[in-house]
């Protein structure tokens, strides 16, 4: 609905639409002052600063070069991916997305999370070769140069790592950002060529009911994936956001499985080998397959479950005296599109619908948003998504009675359980106005 | 339409739709062998070569370091924005897109096009402040932390300067890039807080029809716009993919005006002074008031029509021989949704319907593509575009006949008509496989 047309609409209730001062999704819409005196938002312009501009240092001098490749401004310089192997020491690194400092859907490429398992090749794209082979009909190989010839595709998707949200599977909640929680997933714009399209062109064997897709990074990372997601929404990708993709991400191109867990969208890709029944590779036979309480594993399980977690307000940020706040996140689903959320401002005991603000691409980050006005008192904030396949988030409760928990402090960042975690965050609000993570 | 749902579809004709080796926009998908050998494209595994891979150096030794703002591979450094004030003189600054080396719609914020008259302004947005005045119930003073607090609006949306593709009006194609050319625009997911949100805050006086917006810049850009654009689609952004707008495009907020002519879309807003006529500044009075023919002008032609250009192939870049390729380019217009993209591979004699990428945003990068079987004769590409208001891409004899040209060289990037070009772009195909810039 455009702006024109929901101005000349009724105005909506202005009253709470759900404990402790949730208000309705569009209240601030169309409202006028009546909002701009409960907010303490806009501030009154008085004669006494009738302009308050003309003494801006930077109005009054010539600024500063214009780059050629444009780079944030510094005042921004905490808007970073944390890293937990600054020194590229001999092990994997990981970069997570800031989410609590961004807006909107898309996550730019220079803060678009990142694991690595032995640092960041150094591919010549020239040089690079993605071989088809195995229960094919022909092999073939392909360049960069030779998939530039083949029809693209573009589409909007999140990537999500397995291992995203570990801490939360600890049986007290860790005091940490929405980054540090749930900074291993983010959302970019991938322009590839579908897969199905090159093994139209090698020819499936009939045999053939799995691919085993292999990295050039020297960790050489491969995975196992059904023959039956290869044919359907499969990319190899090229582009993220318009540009090449960019080291971290899998220079110069990588498998992009919508909605599956981010290890199997194998970075750098050289190899896809057709075979008939699944590698049990490294990352499958172990890493990734998750351990359950009644002593049971999960393994196979690659698509990321529906999922949402509120951005702001979040821990790490402050709350600046009591007023109208917006309460922002993003929500997603490896089943296709986000149907609907709900927030929560009393831990759970009651529930208002968030704006979505399209539009809604599957498989994609889906920002939600919903105006709070606080009253200074504690609360507890929460987020609720449904997914247009007709799966809830779970609750707590239920989620640890089905996956488990760990013992505090978490032991190790890979004792089990610790993936796949799509239950709710919630963040709890001081009266001084400080943000902790708590369980509720 | 899945890969899926398609591949049961019957193929496509592999026959050329249209002439000089148009296929038919679904040509590459579901047809398999047929075209591998058309192609000439992925190649085949010989046995000498059983394993092309193993022997690459970065497939040997541990990577780089994994960076806190990731940037692109080290073989991109081409891939950057071409500026035509490097030294930062006391004038100002174009920067603009590298079309011809880009993909899929989004553009990311380092390649982002930027006109600065000023050079960049080092703004502390703890210390912006956007003031809301004039015709007003009640001026106001908003911040970028009082923002925060409003309901947000993310679109995708593109901004073109009105001065883009200026060499056009040439009347001698001039050998340049479609960067060169086209570059002053780009396209981009923009969150903010609409700004009929803040007008029905402070409330509009019936006599004001305009309102007059100006930058913080040292210039102090200013621009008259119509009340009734402020409370359509206009919002007051702060955040571009993601991450907050860098200082090229507008930090810490911008006024954005979608499918307006980029000089309104005030970047480092300050001001909104609402008015009860145009201000009659410098550049609306002059600059962007566009010379005719007939010695008339337009004044407050804000639109940018419906556009389109072909960025692969295009001139700067070279065929490698007869085979298989992809036309691909990018279409929009400041009316809307892109409807149909045609494409021409003999100059405008026959047109076939390019593929369009979806989801088709308005006023945004829409991607269409097209397979091509070039035989290594002479070939001229062309493309044209409908938006879904019902405007079509004018031939350029029309064009130049409505709006006229300028002898060449041309004298100055400001000599008139300047702005405004909206007509076809031209690629001539040379049989040695080098793309002219031609008139046809």
């Amino acid at each position: 609905m455009s702006e024109r047309k929901r101005r000349k609409t009724e105005a909506p209730p202005i009253e709470q639409v759900a404990g402790n001062g949730l208000l309705d999704r569009r209240a601030l819409l169309g409202r006028g002052l009546a909002i701009a005196g409960a907010a303490g938002t806009g501030a009154g312009l008085t004669s006494a600063a009738a302009d308050p501009l003309k003494n801006d240092p930077w109005s009054l001098e010539m600024g500063s070069v214009v780059p050629a490749y444009q780079v944030p401004s510094r005042f921004e310089k905490d808007v970073v991916r944390t890293r937990s192997n600054p020194n590229n020491e001999f092990r994997n690194s990981h970069a997570r997305t800031p989410h609590q400092l961004l807006q909107g859907t898309v996550t730019p490429n220079g803060l678009f999370f990142s694991i690595s398992h032995s640092g960041l090749p150094d591919i010549d794209p020239a040089q690079h070769k993605l071989v088809i082979h195995g229960l094919v009909k022909q092999p073939l190989v392909y360049t960069v140069e030779s998939l530039s010839r083949y029809p693209m595709v573009t589409r909007m998707h999140f990537v999500e790592c397995a291992g995203n949200s570990a801490p939360m599977f600890s049986n007290e909640p860790m005091q940490q950002t929405a980054q540090a929680l749930h900074g291993l997933c983010s959302n970019a714009e991938w322009t590839g060529v579908p897969l199905s399209t090159l093994l139209e062109e090698t020819g499936i064997d009939p045999k053939a009911k799995w691919l085993f897709g292999e990295g050039a990074d020297s960790l050489g990372l491969h995975r196992s994936v059904p023959i039956k997601k290869a044919l359907d929404d499969a990319m190899i990708a090229l582009y993220q956001n318009g540009e090449r993709i960019q080291p971290g991400n899998g220079y110069p191109m990588r498998l992009l499985l919508p909605g599956y867990q981010g290890n199997m969208n194998i970075k750098h890709v050289r190899r896809i080998k057709l075979i008939d029944q699944p590698a049990m590779s490294f990352y499958e036979a172990k890493t990734y397959s998750q351990v359950l309480p009644n002593g049971k594993s999960w393994l196979f399980h690659f698509t990321m479950e529906v999922k949402s977690f509120i951005t702001q307000p979040s821990f790490g940020l402050a709350m600046k005296g009591p007023g109208i706040y917006q309460i922002s996140g993003i929500a997603y689903s490896g089943n296709g599109r986000i149907q609907r959320v709900m927030v929560s401002a009393d831990g759970g005991k009651s529930w208002a619908e968030a704006a979505l603000q399209g539009p809604i691409h599957p498989k994609a980050f889906t920002r939600f948003s919903i105006p709070w006005k606080w009253d200074g008192q504690p609360a507890i904030l929460q987020s609720r998504a449904w997914d247009e396949a007709g799966n809830v988030q779970p609750l707590r409760a239920d989620f640890v009675a089905a996956r488990g928990q760990t013992e505090k402090p978490l032991a190790t960042p890979l004792a089990f359980p610790n993936q796949h975690y799509n239950s709710i965050t919630s963040w709890g609000i001081e009266p001084n106005g400080s943000i902790k993570h708590v369980y509720a």
